[in-house]
């Protein structure tokens, strides 16, 4: 097994390729500037690490093609919108990356660079990490840590009847993103500018964690979870963990400019928008009491939060109106398997 | 992105298969019995975290027809043998798990099944993981923590001159079995019984993690890691770090039978068993005043530890002597790149 370690003159490749590339991102003590085995993470007293991992795999996550440095971006970002929705704060990552014998520097200086940038923009260190060989594709595996005041992580069970839905950002541009990725025409078909196609192709490459949210979520919020499977299977993970229901209005769940031009031209698109997931944005709950005091909090960030609907009694999934009607999902939430 | 998260009737394939073949072993609070985004980790006051990853790719590090209880036990055991090369007792491990369409239920069952022995053999609960399409191959990455007090995680850099060298276990036995597994006919030819044969196979396939000396290595030695890419290349790499170099005596470096059989027919192989890799051993060095008090604690555990040569003042690679001659190799360390 290869540790992801600093190199010396007669070192091989592997570890040419860490020191060149990685130990630059390796800012920290406890990263001991990836010379040694492993790293070391020392809690400040009175405070759990929060443990996440998440991968993404060329071909599956991402196309093959994408930029090398929205690839790396990309797979840390994923994580890093997890700790956001559990209410901590970044403390730094493990990084494993299978490559295939064709990777160059070119790629490989890419995909750091824009790690590099993200270590600096959410001042979350790498700590150390694998390479292996993947004869067909890239898989970027991260292992992610966040800090939190002991027994405050937001969890997903905490949601109450009656309490407020809310989710960040818009919702549904990355897997519009995504449609316009496969299916070229569809930005002319459906009457997309330049400028509207290039913003839901922009959120499907990086996500933006709601790392500004964390705090407030932690102060506010009966639960949280990121919204990455696509927002009505993810609300319905919430529901079920909090043993309620909720009921939703479709139109109130924000949309971007962009969305809502695809929208008007394919009203039938309001599902792929609302189960297709790779939004990275946060649903949360909040008890009608803190909702002020949450309003108010999140409105001196600069992220949106928009009022969806509420939790109610019940143990069926959330449920969607759209125009006075029902609306039905043939598939809510995105699932490999 | 999928979390590793428990499932309900009306969930998709994936949360079946991370319910029925993964919660079981997600023992500990801090799991949330997989029902989260996120898993937590509370250090007791005064610890600190280590953290390791490191990655097993089919066709790669293990082959893709190996017994899947295997192949999971060495996912979680490659990183273990990390975590006691740096004096840390187990504390949870993380699971990224890249599945091809074909692996099926009997493969998922073995697979579990053997993470979950070793989740009970070495105390270390499974805290949260993703699941992820792959389409040629299983890469399972594991990222696992350990708990040391504060400050004392064992460094690769703390070898001085005069240090004596230890490993543990018998050296090479792995690169034998992998060699046998390479070229079937190799067990005759150098007439190895069907014992012997199954002894390096199985160390090939399996390893076994040194944790028992882990608090023994923080208690005396000056340096450790574990050996995972070769004995000669990884102690080059200690040396290294701790600015030194070191004579080793190679006809002292821990043999088992049948590694000596093959080597009596092939005396050749000794490059094969000191630069081959995945021992999964742990090589430490020992200040002289500790020695005494090293031997006697490690005596009353169940690993062999064997001096192998001593740490001396210099910058060159470390120099294996063979029968009264400098061993020169060709290749000292495995690398992927």
């Amino acid at each position: 097994m290869t540790r992801m370690v600093a190199p010396a003159p007669q070192d091989s490749g592997e570890d040419r390729l860490i020191a060149k590339f990685f130990r630059p991102l390796a800012r920290g003590p406890g990263a001991f500037d990836l010379t040694d085995d492993a790293a070391i993470l020392a809690p400040p007293p009175g405070h759990d690490v929060v443990l996440k991992t998440d991968a993404i795999v060329g071909g599956v996550h991402f196309f093959p093609d994408d930029p090398p440095d929205a690839i790396g971006r990309k797979a840390l970002r994923v994580n890093l919108s997890d700790l956001a929705a559990k209410g901590a704060r970044p403390a730094g990552f493990l990084l494993t990356l299978a490559l295939p014998d064709g990777i160059g520097d070119d790629w490989l200086c890419g995909f750091a660079g824009g790690l590099d940038r993200d270590v600096t923009l959410y001042d979350c260190p790498l700590l150390g990490g694998d390479t292996v060989k993947s004869p067909e594709r890239v898989m970027v595996s991260i292992a992610a840590f966040g800090l939190v005041p002991q027994g405050t992580m937001v969890r997903r069970n905490g949601a109450r009847p009656g309490d407020q839905v809310f989710v960040t950002g818009t919702i549904g541009d990355a897997a519009l993103g995504l449609k316009l990725r496969r299916d070229p025409d569809a930005a002319a078909r459906h009457g997309l500018d330049p400028r509207a196609r290039e913003h839901l192709l922009s959120r499907y490459l990086v996500p933006e964690p709601r790392g500004a949210l964390a705090e407030i979520l932690r102060q506010h919020a009966s639960a949280a979870m990121d919204v990455s499977d696509g927002l009505a299977g993810d609300l319905a993970k919430l529901c079920r963990a909090s043993g309620a229901s909720a009921e939703l209005d479709a139109e109130k769940v924000p949309r971007s400019d962009a969305a809502r031009i695809m929208l008007a031209a394919e009203p039938a698109l309001i599902e792929t928008m609302l189960t297709g997931g790779d939004d990275y944005e946060i649903v949360c709950t909040v008890p009608p009491a803190r909702v002020a005091a949450f309003l108010s909090a999140a409105g001196r960030t600069s992220v949106l939060v928009t009022a969806i609907g509420r939790i109610v009694a019940g143990d069926e999934p959330p449920r969607f109106t759209h125009q006075g009607r029902s609306l039905a999902f043939v598939k809510p939430s995105f699932s490999h398997f």
